[in-house]
């Protein structure tokens, strides 16, 4: 059994063949969706998928999907990620499961392995959400969560609709969204975080994944000479700004657990020296893998903003931005992928996915689970995301052992 | 007594027409100091101060001095302020007590009266340091706070040399630097801040002007992703910034008294709400009348950034920009101001100037005291400046008693 690997040359491999497409600058990939890159990369997996033998179906928003016959008629296992990437992407993003997919398919053919079920490795479109929102869009409409035509008819930042934009770059398919339902999902991904590496784990058996809250405020005060207005008379709008960002950090530190709260943009106005801030815009990023925590986190930022608002005079709007509810994976599969990870000898850990990611979606419509390595710093969305050539294999060979044993399921 | 006044029109008619030179949209005034704007301002001032019977000397800084004679040869009684304004700035700001100065002269003139001693109306060259660094560099030069050649050696935002400015615009004057040295000198200025507006005084007695120290805090840390990383991990320069501004605030409520702080300009990078910031420069601006508490706050603010960046992995570099130390007025001169407003049944407050001011580098050389008039809402800087024209008479003619009761003095 220790010797059953895809193989790190081969895996390695594709991946940089892959990454070539799109390449930028620092050794990254810029392939937003959709674009002549994105065009040109789904070629390429089309095309290798054609060499493996998979029989390749685009549906109506793109997702790809290239299936291995099984011995029974049955639904089939599914894995895959997306190859789409943000303007300054990783090689390993997304592409990484997508390939390591078809180095499992290359494995079996050269062995002459036929499964039970039928294998399928899916490339979902426009993950990313860079040019056209929402993210995970691909999957989301395959699971049914949003409808086809409110898709194509998406503007994107250039103006562009999806719709068309899909059928100038010929990925727009026939096949109808959501036909292919799986007997399970696995995606193999990188972590983008700093945790395995911190805790010296290899393969992370992702039970769930954090609900994600995004707001907006924008606090209007009054602008002011800061030498000749005293402080009970300001209405500073960077302070409270500031003051919302030490709030939600220590919040997070509070509750523990999975919580974590980000403030990663500020713009204060005028935002000089000497003058109090007019006005202020603040992010709050909150997450949770339990939507009661998650809530709880939420009313008490409200809570805090509105004292905060009437105590400084001033006022404050809030705009939602994005929320996802968190993602319970289903626990059967995660029990099979943390036991084919110890069989291996790999040091496991249960995770919890602090990103988006498509099998959220595809839990909505059939036992799904994620498998991660390690993400070197926890660097990701970045040139330099970097995740080395053991730990690629290692997520691509306990891939490979989940796959086979799942589809081998009657 | 109540009826001497140089008279609402006349002086909202003077304001008005030298606003009228590099005035902009929104009714302020673009007059940066140096510019062929701030000629065209000289030469109309220069024109009136000679249309008055001034005798106008120019030194070699291009201050401007318009005298009156007295009836004794003895040092002169000194008002006058600025004429150069910021980039967007008001009509108010430092031409108010000049133009105000003009008034009074106008006054004497048309009544023949011939004061004991001299007086002078002052216009003192780049007071708001926009274009030239440090600002209040006329009457710093004037007062030998900064040495001639070293002024006129200044090279300005755009490269030009200050020297070659002055000559260039027909204000390298031929007096030497500091010739005058006062008996007295008062300044009358628009508050600039929301004190007075806000507490119903009609007229400021300035006893003193805050010390200023400006610094900036640049905070490296490390960049990473919203979701994935966990609190523990994460070496958050955005937070810490926002620590800072919180931090500063805090200690002013804490002091009490004249103590201000403000954090007007935080930048994070790269400023995407899901992205951990990797670096963020935050400004503070502190002040305080008392030297010694400037110094303990400093001191304090100090021992808080070391600890947050020990607390928090991050590396926080901290530059020094500009540290003034607190200014005393004259005792017996601001009791004057504060009789003379009084005797006319003015609302009389003693202030706190939060700005720096001509006078503080005058107080280098010779008793020295300021004449505040409200602003409306405390905005200033700022095309929307405003002061009454009642409260810009009220302050004229405090201005008109002072003058006349020290150039009575032997």
């Amino acid at each position: 059994m220790r010797q059953r690997s895809v193989g790190e040359a081969a895996l390695v491999e594709r991946i940089e063949a892959h990454a070539a497409i799109g390449a930028i600058e620092g050794g990254g990939v810029c392939r937003i969706a959709l674009t002549d890159a994105d065009r040109e990369g789904r070629d390429r997996l089309v095309a290798w998928m054609r060499q493996l033998d998979l029989d390749v179906s685009i549906d109506r928003i793109g997702n790809i999907f290239g299936v291995r016959r099984g011995k029974a008629d049955l639904s089939p296992v599914m894995t895959g990620s997306h190859i789409d990437t943000v303007a300054t992407g990783g090689r390993y993003d997304g592409n990484y499961g997508v390939m390591a997919g078809l180095e499992v398919v290359r494995w079996l053919n050269e062995r002459g392995i036929v499964t039970h079920r039928p294998l399928v490795v899916a490339a979902f479109t426009n993950e990313e959400g860079v040019r056209f929102q929402p993210d995970m869009m691909g999957s989301l409409v395959h699971a049914g969560g949003l409808a086809l035509q409110r898709a194509l008819d998406t503007r994107g930042t250039d103006g562009a609709r999806l719709g068309d934009e899909l059928a100038r770059i010929g990925y727009a398919g026939e096949m109808a969204c959501g036909s292919i339902v799986p007997h399970a999902f696995v995606e193999l991904h990188i972590e983008q975080g700093p945790v395995m590496e911190a805790e010296g784990v290899q393969i992370g058996a992702v039970e769930n994944l954090q609900g994600i809250s995004w707001q907006e405020f924008t606090i209007t005060g009054q602008s002011n000479h800061a030498g000749t207005t005293p402080m009970r008379l300001r209405r500073d709008a960077g302070y409270c700004a500031a003051a919302i960002s030490v709030f939600v950090r220590e919040l997070a530190l509070r509750y523990g657990g999975s919580q974590v709260a980000t403030v990663g943009a500020m713009d204060l106005h005028p935002n000089l020296i000497n003058v109090i801030p007019a006005r202020a815009t603040v992010s709050v990023d909150l997450r949770n893998t339990d939507e009661a925590t998650l809530q709880r986190a939420e009313r008490e930022l409200a809570a805090f903003v509105e004292k905060l608002a009437d105590a400084q005079s001033v006022r404050i709007d809030t705009r939602r931005l994005v929320r996802f509810e968190p993602v319970v994976f289903d626990e059967r599969l995660v029990r099979v992928i943390e036991r084919a990870s110890q069989a291996r000898g790999h040091a496991t850990r249960r995770m919890t996915s602090g990103a988006g990611h498509d099998a959220q979606m595809m839990a909505r419509v059939c036992p799904s689970a994620m498998v991660f390595v390690p993400s070197a710093l926890g660097i990701s969305h970045n040139p330099r995301e970097h995740t080395a050539p053991a730990d690629l294999l290692r997520g691509a060979d306990v891939l490979l052992d989940v796959l086979l044993a799942l589809a081998e399921e009657a």
